[in-house]
Order: C-alpha cells, then sequence, then structure tokens
C-alpha cells in the first residue's frame, strides 16, 4: 500500500523518528514521509515509532491508501531534496 | 475528491499560505491540511497559493484521492487542534 506519514513531535525527538521513518518511507518535505510498504513493515515501523515518542505530547498521522494508482501527487514550486534540508 | 496539502514555504510566507488553505480545508498538524473539495476549488485555491509563494523557494504538495473511501487515516498519539497550534 501506499502511506504518507506525518508527525509533529517534541524537538528532542525529532531525529529519532526522522531516522526511524527514513528506514521504511521516503522523505519528502518538512516533517512529512511517503512511500509504498506492506502491511507487516508498517506495523513494524509504527511499533517502533511508539517506543520513541511521548503520546501525551507528540502526534503521528498515517494515510493509507490500498491501491496507489488511487492517489496522485502534484508538485507546485520546488522539490525539495532530503540532503538540502539538513545541509 | 479528498486532498491533503503539504507546503515548505519561506517563514514570510507561512501565516498567508495557512490563512489561504484554511479557506478551503481542514488544518491538521504542522504544515499539513486535508479535507474534501471539489476539482473548481481546489484549482481555484491552488491559483491563489501561486500567486502567494516564492516558486524558486516555496513548495507545496497535493495528494489527491478522487474517492475518500479509498484512503484511511490513523492517529497515534495526540490529535492536536488548530487553536492550540496558535496559542
Amino acid at each position: 500500500m501506499f502511506v504518507i506519514v506525518t508527525y509533529d513531535v517534541g524537538e528532542k525527538r525529532v531525529h529519532k523518528v526522522c531516522k526511524k521513518l527514513k528506514q521504511y518511507l521516503m522523505w519528502t518535505q518538512n516533517s512529512v514521509f511517503e512511500g509504498e510498504i506492506t502491511k507487516g513493515k508498517l506495523v513494524k515501523c509504527l511499533t517502533e515509532l511508539e517506543k520513541i515518542m511521548d503520546k501525551r505530547e507528540d502526534s503521528i498521522y498515517v494515510y493509507e491508501v490500498q491501491n496507489p494508482r488511487n492517489i496522485v501527487k502534484r508538485v507546485y514550486g520546488q522539490e525539495k531534496s532530503f540532503e538540502e534540508m539538513f545541509l
């Protein structure tokens, strides 16, 4: 399936959450990751994220689309690269 | 259709972009908006956003799902409110 994951977590945990998501998905922009992933890997990724996040403060949103053909992505302006983000 | 809009724009334009998106969609988290919208309204929204953004620096990503039934959203941790974000 195709997923979009957005996160809003405490500053202390941003790096860890970002690093974890990067193992499973592609970084797209700011605090947004996306990519194709199996249900099993998504569950594994979220289980690992739940260990990092502080559930009283942080939030992670996952949008799941079973068939990637059902979602279209359009980019307006610049398409940013992961490297650029962390320079 | 259902859309998810994420933006990464220069600090000077964040407020304007956010205000514009709020007219058409619901704020969900950080720089993410979502909601059901007609094709016509989406085009109008994007035309207006293109006037605000600096295309050399900013980026706006739009994920379109024709049938809202094809997308599932799951929230882990806290679900944040718009008011909370701007307090």
